[in-house]
């Protein structure tokens, strides 16, 4: 049975302010809040279909700070933000100031800067997961990871991606020299022709902007994805390929590298 | 001047019901509307403010059937489907029955199973026209292509790559022996590591239910993008790519070994 203050407070966790003053957020369906059980991150309450408890008792097991209650679909109605809503939504603590792991002199890091819509953030950090990159790096004004809308675009990636917001000019003002900082320009290397490192930072510009002044200044290694002609007298050629589109393809190469030739093309 | 008439008209376009009735579509924004004025599309109307006439003036010469009419931003908000509408919209000709052009045998071609989601297919026909891929072909249950979702989602795309609407099972059985017929499966052979052709068909399944049993009947090659398990003990990783984002980087690695290496990684 869902109470009324349960109602108030989970629904006043749609909106960042208080998000922000609770330290909490919400996330919703079986598979995200699945992967969010198995993880790092603490969940504190669970509003569930008395069946979904029921086939989850061994996730739940031993897990004695979340409070569980069984609610109706009816009830859940009232909590959700989605338009067909799933049987579980979860309370989940929003975690402290990461540590922030081993860093690009040995890693692959993405970072984002000024990604504003959710499913585009969503659907990087998914990317991310699946190409086994585990640190995105985010500029102040990237969409805030907890807005629902990028919790539930992530698809359950959210639970294995560190996330962090930083000042980006700043942050590589910092790394040590060689650290190779990788940025996609329509002016760049053919990114299929030129040697990867395994290591170093990818920059993500903005669909609208690009990467900002500030943040290019930094750029020690200029790529691009070429476009093809098609055979025919056909004229011209999509413009751009939008962010999500073309982190996907530079992941991918950076992988491909990686795992399978190192040397060029 | 914008006259009720024309409002009515254009509005009534809004609706798939009324573009079937009527054979026109509309598009809005000043680069897609250029890119249609340069492309095979018949524009009939142009609505735009007057700068946008005056600026494009070179465009619009000897096209005399074109209907053009200057109105201002508080008449487009009468007929925009935008909620930041640009300086133009446009009605265009649906074109009729397109001449397939050359085939499987001879190039590469995408085909779309169940693609719903009119965001995600203007995406796809963007990757398309990126790569200089000339052909989609979808199945009946994909979403319309003149869907004004779709149509602005495509950025311009819709003017150079060419779109059909097939039965892909019947359209599969009547291919010629050889042609390869490409799928992307989770226990399908690594990408990077395959020989692909320069022709035949890549097929994109629906994110919901993927290829459909019909079509997969038909695969002759099935091929996955490999995940990479992070450093460290992560447990787990996406459970999938969305249809585009699959899309992208299956197109990226089929140029890629067209252009610059054609054997094995």
């Amino acid at each position: 049975m869902l109470s009324r203050n349960q109602v108030k407070y989970i629904r006043s966790l749609h909106l960042k302010k208080y998000r922000e003053i609770h330290g909490e957020f919400i996330a919703e369906g079986s598979r995200l809040v699945s992967d969010l059980l198995e993880s790092g991150f603490k969940v504190r309450q669970i509003l569930a279909e008395e069946e979904w408890i029921r086939d989850h008792r061994d996730l739940l097991a031993g897990k004695t700070w979340i409070t569980i209650t069984a609610i109706t679909g009816d009830e859940m109605k009232k909590i959700t933000l989605l338009s067909s809503p799933g049987p579980v939504l979860a309370v989940v603590s929003i975690p402290g100031p990461i540590s922030p792991g081993t860093g690009p002199e040995e890693e692959l890091i993405l970072m984002l800067d000024g990604i504003r819509d959710p499913g585009n953030f969503g659907t990087i950090l998914r990317i991310a997961d699946w190409f086994g990159i585990r640190q995105v790096i985010c500029s102040e004004d990237c969409v805030e990871l907890y807005n629902p809308k990028t919790v539930q675009a992530t698809m359950g990636s959210l639970a294995r991606v560190t996330v962090w917001y930083r000042d980006l000019p700043g942050y590589l003002s910092r790394l040590k020299p060689g650290v190779p900082v990788y940025g996609t320009f329509p002016e760049g290397e053919n990114i299929y022709a030129k040697t990867l490192k395994d290591n170093g930072i990818v920059v993500i510009g903005s669909e609208s902007a690009g990467i900002s002044p500030e943040v290019k200044e930094r750029i020690t290694d200029r790529i691009s994805i070429p476009f093809f002609a098609p055979a025919g007298d056909r004229k011209g050629h999509a413009e751009s390929l939008n962010a999500s589109m073309a982190a996907a393809i530079v992941c991918s190469e950076f992988r491909r590298r990686m795992h399978f030739n190192r040397t060029l093309i």
